[in-house]
């Protein structure tokens, strides 16, 4: 088996990256819209909501885990962007992590489209629809309810990621509370656990792009086309990234701007650069070497966060 | 970023404080609100009242990881009260945790009432009401069972937050059972959420003033007015005091009085001052300088808690 | 408060150790029960059978929480006389420890009456029974399903309790899987939530008889009496005991006997005399003296267990 | 006690290692099949179908502690192939491990069979069937739902199990995320419940052969027969043996390929031969003897798991 490896082993940083985005994205949805359809097509009898919401949650903690070690474990168009905009991930990389991330959650869409192939297929008597009673496509992306208004579904997606990034920041940020190493992805899936169950029946919480544009793809080009709410579609996209930034300010102005500086090495980040920390240190804007020592950058210090 | 942060940083530790307190308490809300909103409005479809269990609960402990490392995460105006009581809190700062405390209530209810404003007027048809078959009122604020009297809320609220009381200072004793560093924020939720699943159904454990008096002033001018049980409101902002008052005796006289001295420093806490244990030492009545070094007061001495 | 607590102190470790039993079953059976209560008296709109097992299993985790580093957090007759069986608890702290279950557990089904009454009288119209469909007297104690043979119902909480103590046993094997420190309670609580889930139906996983015995005395004594299945009290109290040194049997033979032997010092346990092992050392037949030194009883060695 | 231990001690380590994959597939199957009867005998009044995930889930975390620091925690017949396959896992102990985990699987089955006795022959009136609505067969092993053809069982097994895979793969490499120690466990239980709760509701998600196999031979021969759908059986058994390979395969080429290679040293696998990576370790083809001491293989070098 390593000489397999050894042999197909790549080198360039941006593709190995891209591949573990990629399948991350993929475990996050996989789980996610396989918990939608197992809810849909039983009518209830072998889950209901909280279960689709514990399948995108803990789909979250374990594409964290599959990717983060490789990639920083964005898997969320509207968090690349934020990073870039803010000058802590190169824009350079984006479009490539952004292609990698709508892939991966195609390529999901498909397999659980494959995996519920009998189950839809008898379910909907053979109709692929986006409304009614056997309805069926919102397994794949997200559908506001009826009484929701477009402005009202904006405003949603706004206040979901950013509540999503303030509590992700405060998970990442090493001057507030610490957590315990390596629990990181399961607190993350917690916040998205919580965010689903206060604010998910408005229109489904995509809270990210990439979630919304892969399986709207692929049900689209998989025959349910896209019946009603044709308007919809761009405020999964958008709303989240508006929503990141709204809420990377708010933590930054309410908490990350007064923390008191530390000392004489106040403008120098000291935290150590392990795994763990690599999204907080990018946010940070300090350039992350993963192969560069892991533990601790000022010698005879101990690392802080460990 | 950083130059805009350096520019708005706030030295007045009272002032970084109060801002902690008040996202700590609007993450709690946010989350707490939302999940019975969401339940109430889509009529059990989209959550059951295990939800809103788990929405205060996760609620509470992102609350937490927000606040923690700046304001010590007190998010309960009975907390900071019984710490002002046993002159472990300066009662000053008192009046502007709770001002924060109450405000970041507010503000959450509001966001909520924005985020299901259209689920709202849709299932109320546009009727803000207290009471009957659409009432939206306990979206906000805690009402009591109709078959319970006034001395029924109080004794709940004060068995309710006693049995908190007890559980957090178990988890903070340093003698007791040491828990895992980082963990504290999860495991303070999990008390929450234990105690919605068993005192829950007579009047909506508020067991924070805060928690009850944001989101009642915002739902009194938002235009739900205070139809009925209007002698209630009162009842959740006494109680929790006293509730928290007599948990702390209970622990303080069945477990914490008979820990053994540890010996010639039995009087001087041997704690690290970390931001981990901040509450706990502030419950023993040690002052924390937030600002000093975090790794241990006694040299040559390992940390005890770690 | 501290010159409060100096002059209360007690300087009795078994009155101590009393204190801290009665305690910890104390907040088991004022979760537990109230969480039968709330889902009796709201006939199941905030709460179902799982709310239930969550509650016995969290309130597990706290009672352990609140008691361990003082008691050892037995909790449970059975454990504490599977211990004396094995030599490894002191014949003469029984009775105490016994008594102290029983009252923790009596005094929480008081206070759940208390918090409950107005409920019970509003669900059962005033009539405390114990069959019927308003019956009330299974918030208390646990009464077997109608098919449900009385030896049916021995077996069933002899495999309960024995698989209980396998887990608990397997948690607490420091030759066998290190679990995380100080997660200890939530890891036997969710066993006890595994449990629930597994095999609560028949007739309620007392699977302890101090649970069982002192809700069923206080509901005798308060109005409820001893209608029907008169001959089902002794099941709950004699089963668990048997079990649970079923279970010690079957993980020490299958297990625990056949560990390595580590070597010159296979005879002295060479673990570290922390809090967090006290049970673990004293299911093998080690005193633990909780006022010595914490760390490490070999010097220069370090806690494998850490 | 230690004395009997002693006279009974089984110094075979094949021997041990066998009791133990017993004991927890044992647990695995006691607990989850308990639920799933729990479920079905109360029709559904204590428990739903996301009690039978969590019964599988925790009941995977436990089978792991009980099992994992004596022979691994294969627990799966299909992880146990692959290593072979892989050439990390001796092909002599194959069919020890394999016999050892089905023998687990059907006693649990039998045990459940024992505790629920009164509840089957109540709920089916004394009449052990495979289909229609008082069945039964489906506590012990995996149905397929009706619209469900073998192809597309075939292919749920596949993805399920592949999925599955992926997830523990990365879990156990050292060069992603990293895990809090001792909590390897619990996050495999997580990854079950995830899968139950979106890939469970076409054929009941057996994921492994023992599981499936131990109990329908438990039930063929107990009275349940093998009514219907007589040719679903192999797929259970074959399926999750190529799921498991397709998903070493997904993860080895997507992810563990192109880890950077790790300097000097990186043939030499630096990490700790702690029971927490054993797993990990023999998935890299390194022998692990569990009696070497546990702390750290290359000298004054830190151990870059912990």
């Amino acid at each position: 088996m390593d000489s397999v490896f050894r042999r197909v082993r790549i080198r360039s940083n941006l593709l190995r990256e891209s591949l573990a985005e990629c399948l991350g994205v993929y475990i996050i949805i996989v789980f996610g819209c396989g918990a939608v359809a197992q809810v849909t097509t039983s009518e209830s009898t072998k889950g209901h909501y909280i279960s689709i919401n514990l399948g995108f949650a803990l789909g979250t903690t374990f594409g964290i885990y599959v990717s983060r070690g490789v990639s920083g474990a964005h898997l969320n168009p509207a968090v690349s962007l934020s990073l870039c905009v803010l000058g802590r991930h190169p824009w350079m990389k984006l479009p490539f992590y952004i292609f990698a991330q709508v892939l991966g959650a195609f390529l999901a869409a498909a397999t659980t489209a494959l995996q519920y192939y009998d189950a839809i297929m008898h379910f909907s008597n053979g109709q692929l629809t986006v409304t009614g009673p056997t309805a069926t496509a919102g397994i794949f992306a997200t559908y506001p309810a009826e009484y929701l208004s477009l402005w009202g579904g904006f405003i949603d997606q706004v206040i979901g990621t950013g509540v999503l990034m303030v509590c992700i920041l405060a998970l990442g940020d090493h001057r507030n509370t610490p957590i315990p190493p390596g629990l990181a992805p399961v607190l993350v899936g917690l916040v998205v656990l919580t965010i689903g169950l206060s604010m998910g029946s408005n229109c489904g919480y995509a809270l990210n792009p990439a979630r919304d544009l892969g399986p709207r793809m692929y049900s689209y080009l998989a025959g349910w086309g896209d019946q009603g709410r044709g308007g919809w579609w761009w405020v999964p996209l958008v709303a989240p990234c508006v929503g990141a930034l709204v809420g990377a300010m708010v933590y930054g102005l309410l908490i990350e701007a007064h923390h008191p500086e530390a000392g004489p090495d106040a403008d120098t980040p000291d935290l150590c650069q392990t795994l763990d920390n690599k999204l907080a240190l990018e946010m940070e804007g300090v350039e992350v070497d993963m192969n560069a020592p892991k533990y601790c950058p000022t010698e005879g210090q101990e690392c802080k966060t460990t």
